[in-house]
């Protein structure tokens, strides 16, 4: 089974066109993604205790079908690039109720250390490497 | 049993200090009305669908102990005062895993109608009265 | 001269690795589009209060070099692209101290009427069709 | 002359209520109290950098009249309490435009050092105390 993130709309989340801020959508993705690494026994905090950090470096948000206050989106993160350099997240995002797709996004990351240097995660740590590589889609 | 808001918090909650940011707490807080008044069968968007919006006029914050990314809250709101003109909220919030109180805080509010009136809750719909009346903390 | 926007960052837009948070360089395109309309003499609240909204259809963000509160960026918008249904605005972000090159950006945008509805801004108001027009790099 | 810090109300600053969201208020005072600091000499960056913060220990807001995207507000601060160990801060925040009252507001605060352990800035540091009490209001 596919992870998947449940995430009820807040009223400080829409804007006065009555919908979703469209920047909320980028932090939405991030919940997705830290709880995914939850999920598969990595939480960020622990990442981050031994000196791991995941950077986004870019993000791309096609926006389709606006939510509002009180709407439930449901996000499917797939990772679609992994290779202990760089990491691709493809997002699958859908109104909970009516099926509907909301947004279409893709984040683009690297791993750093403590020094805040890019590293490959196959070189410095197996068994992050493992899981990422367990979850990537092929 | 009185109702518990539980709420897991967020990277981009977060702010330099590394804790999360005081303006969030009042988010927070709103996230637990909000959740609070659908569990007694009138969620917010319903409420505005029938013209009624339950503004904030004043808040009341006292900061005790800071949490951090993947750290869980539970926020216990109480209504200590409802005439069907105002309510205020009193809010215990405390960390899940240690039980130190996190934050101390209040909201005062009134209900107004579609034109943006004050209204009194007791006169103008008497089910929502009710509930109002029942949840109160006597 | 083409026009520029000049961001202090603020404490609150910052997160726990020290730096602004990713999502919130999205916010600050917007203040730029926000004031470069205003600049020009449209701007959002008049085009809004005959009925016009400029929603956000697509956004692209890379992370170049990150920023902290104190620092102030410089966002340079450059319309590549108007044919009077759709927008395409690209940004030029830089660090106002250092010259270094924070983000690259790019938002694409259709415009609505009152019904919410894509509309011909060519064939809707020529006097908006006009400055839109002026201000498009070729 | 008193110190006045002028804020432009950004579009992503609304809720669907129209106006800006009850929340963002507490960001916009710690806007002009690092603003005052910094015109003071001691901007909140340089006091990182030897380990002193200002941290938020209880805010409290009385919401007055809406604001909304395009308006302005006048925020001015005033320190009503200062001893070395503990800030008080009150702020007048109008329309700048109608001159209404937009909310009347506080926030009390203390200082710590690099090991977060409440200070007293009298003793600590003779500079910056003196600049607290030049701008505190008898």
């Amino acid at each position: 089974m596919k992870f998947e993130y449940k995430r009820l709309i807040n009223y400080y989340e829409t804007d006065k066109m009555g919908v979703v801020h469209h920047s909320n959508y980028i932090r939405f993705l991030e919940e997705a993604r830290c709880k995914w690494l939850e999920e598969i026994g990595i939480p960020m905090e622990s990442l981050e205790s031994i000196g791991y950090t995941i950077p986004v470096l870019e993000v791309n948000c096609q926006y389709k079908f606006p939510v509002t206050s009180g709407d439930t989106i449901i996000i499917k993160p797939i990772i679609t690039e992994y290779n202990g350099v760089r990491l691709k997240v493809d997002y699958d995002v859908t109104d909970s109720k009516t099926g509907k797709k909301v947004i279409n996004a893709w984040t683009k990351h690297c791993f750093t250390n403590k020094e805040l240097k890019p590293i490959n995660m196959k070189k410095c740590n197996s068994e992050i490497n493992k899981k990422f590589e367990e979850i990537t889609d092929n």
